[in-house]
């Protein structure tokens, strides 16, 4: 028996393919137009499919946010690796096996004490290992003041003990914060300008640059030209979720990954239709309430992918979710989901709903499903 | 080389074992003290060697919130299974298959739908399926009104339909929004109350109902007594966390499971360091925003797990978290936690935290680690 989405069991992760490879294409678009190469961050997918379909689309490497992701990645056959969270010292050795193993694996840095450790470890062990270093761009998380001393502290001890020092990077993710066009494009040109600023610090200083590396997924979709900008990371737009379309980066029906789910029971008073997908299968993420619209857990769609306008994931527990009308309570509602009724949901945050899933189904535009398995974990 | 968590890598899931003993012990010989059988629900560790101790501590049979943990526990040789969860009818060949092996399942419904669905079914398999009526003692979720009509329809329904009425079971999940002993004894009692009313209706009406079953963790903790009642379910009380420590059913030092992170940089002015555990290590629960004391994503305790007073994780993305001191920022951030340094992070929530691991650090008095791993997805 073919599976469909009528069939499989439930909770599900669908994967809306035709909306998936739309997206995919347009970001691979958009950074050939703006004549700079795109490496994806593979930390929303997890996923060897996906990240295949956007190599083949025109992708140059992958990001990754964890070593596992970078040591499944090279397993699949992948070589141009970076993987973009501050490297921790006891990491080394892992790294560095790697590398050894033929994986063209980038590390980057923030810091004189980390750099220090970085160069220690790979002269001791003979390895001019590759680093980029982080630059901070937006004051949201990690890098260095572009501007500041430090920067060319970092990068001469990656240099002078005799390190790789590819350039620089840097990642506004304060882009999720914003919800306009003319905010976006802003803090897509100060992630630029800041990135390539501390570029030309350390090539004024002498010091080698080739790699200038930015991005977001808004800031990605929202800059005007990228000069000076060698490459773009961006992760959640293959997916997109409820709040990239907050942020405005996305349609509604742009949004390409969905948590299939039954409905289970009802209270009939309360409007009420309880699902099978809580908050495990949702994840815990609720980043639309601190923006302009709050979809709770999720927007409620149909089996086909069609949003059912006011109908929301309003709570969730671990295995049971709670699906209402906003404002008022729909007294219709054991009539209109009855128990079996399968239902998708849009998710929030598609990195942190995927990541509760073993496997995800794939669903292409004739309803057929393919079982795409994903990994987590450390 | 023996690990200890010094040597192991970070993110990581560390259970203290001293702790977790303690807190199966106490709720054992609480319920052992109230005169009812003990049916921890597993959804919280997801781990055989936990739920391993639950049953040699005196635990009769599991609660499950899926039917893999069904699966996976009856495979490890526990065959007395309560799956907790409403039924949806597309399950229950898989809840048949698991029968035919020889586990013990019982399956729940609130519906009369369901529970027609749930008789027609096991008669057409010649199956007579054990069931629990959920009835619903606070409002939280599901369940049918104790009083009611539907009740006696559900039951009659799959009494008359050949199942095995079992009897009737609660949770009063409400609980987690209370934080006085008053309060929770109070709720403890509503939901004695209301499920043996419901017992006691469906007797007055010749149906059977030799199980009374209730529970969630801060009202098993709470209740004065249990007359009435046959078994209690409880989960998260194995672990603690800082939701319950809010709730009040538990102290810090209770709090069995902890975020084993690694430093990674700093941002010396804003007085934060960054470490390698983000959302994806945490989970997104922010449990404790509601609440009198909100943690954050987590309470900041040394490598011996002593909690630093005024540290939090204040921010999280994906694999990055962000340490602050509450308050004013600490200067002094990157003397006091250089880079390398490791920090045990308490969870708002621990069957959230727990479900982002592939494995716990099971943590002996003598600092030694043993990995027990845990299964995730449905």
């Amino acid at each position: 028996m073919t599976s469909t989405l009528y069939t499989i069991d439930t909770p599900a992760a669908v994967i809306d393919l035709p909306r998936a490879m739309k997206n995919i294409a347009r970001m691979q678009d958009r950074m050939n137009a703006l004549g700079v190469a795109f490496r994806p961050h593979v930390k929303t997918s997890k996923c060897e499919q996906v990240v295949r379909a956007q190599l083949d689309a025109g992708a140059q490497g992958i990001t990754v946010s964890t070593l596992k992701e970078a040591e499944r990645f090279f397993a699949s056959g992948i070589t141009d690796i970076l993987y973009a969270v501050g490297m921790a010292p006891h990491r080394l050795p892992q790294a560095l096996a790697l590398r050894r193993r033929g994986c063209a694996l980038t590390i980057i840095t923030d810091s004189v004490g980390s750099a220090m450790e970085i160069a220690g470890f790979g002269r001791s062990h003979g390895e001019r290992l590759p680093v980029l270093v982080e630059v901070d761009t937006d004051g949201h998380r990690s890098g260095l003041d572009p501007y500041g001393d430090e920067l060319l502290k970092v990068a001469s001890v990656l240099h002078e003990g005799g390190m790789e020092l590819k350039g620089v990077m840097t990642h506004a993710g304060s882009s999720y914060e914003l919800n306009t066009p003319e905010a976006l494009s802003a803090l897509a040109e100060q992630e630029r300008a800041g990135c390539v600023a501390a570029a030309e610090r350390l090539r004024a200083a002498g010091l080698p640059c080739p790699v200038v590396s930015v991005g977001s997924t808004p800031t990605a979709l929202s800059a005007r030209e990228l000069r000076g900008v060698t490459e773009v990371r961006a992760g959640v737009y293959v997916f997109f979720d409820l709040v990239m379309h907050n942020v405005g980066v996305c349609a509604m029906h742009d949004i390409a990954l969905g948590v299939l789910t039954t409905v289970i029971g009802h209270q009939r008073e309360k409007g009420w239709a309880i699902v099978d997908a809580g908050w495990m299968a949702m994840s815990r993420d609720a980043g639309t309430a601190k923006q302009q619209r709050d979809y709770k857990y999720g927007q409620v769609c149909g089996v086909d992918g069609a949003p059912m306008a006011g109908y929301l994931l309003g709570g969730a527990n671990q295995e049971h979710g709670i699906v209402v009308r906003e404002g008022d309570a729909d007294t219709d509602i054991v009539a209109r989901f009855p128990i079996g009724t399968r239902l998708r949901i849009l998710p929030n945050h598609a990195c942190a709903t995927g990541a509760q899933f073993e496997k995800y189904q794939a669903l292409s535009a004739d309803g057929s499903l393919r079982e795409w398995s994903r990994f987590h974990g450390w």
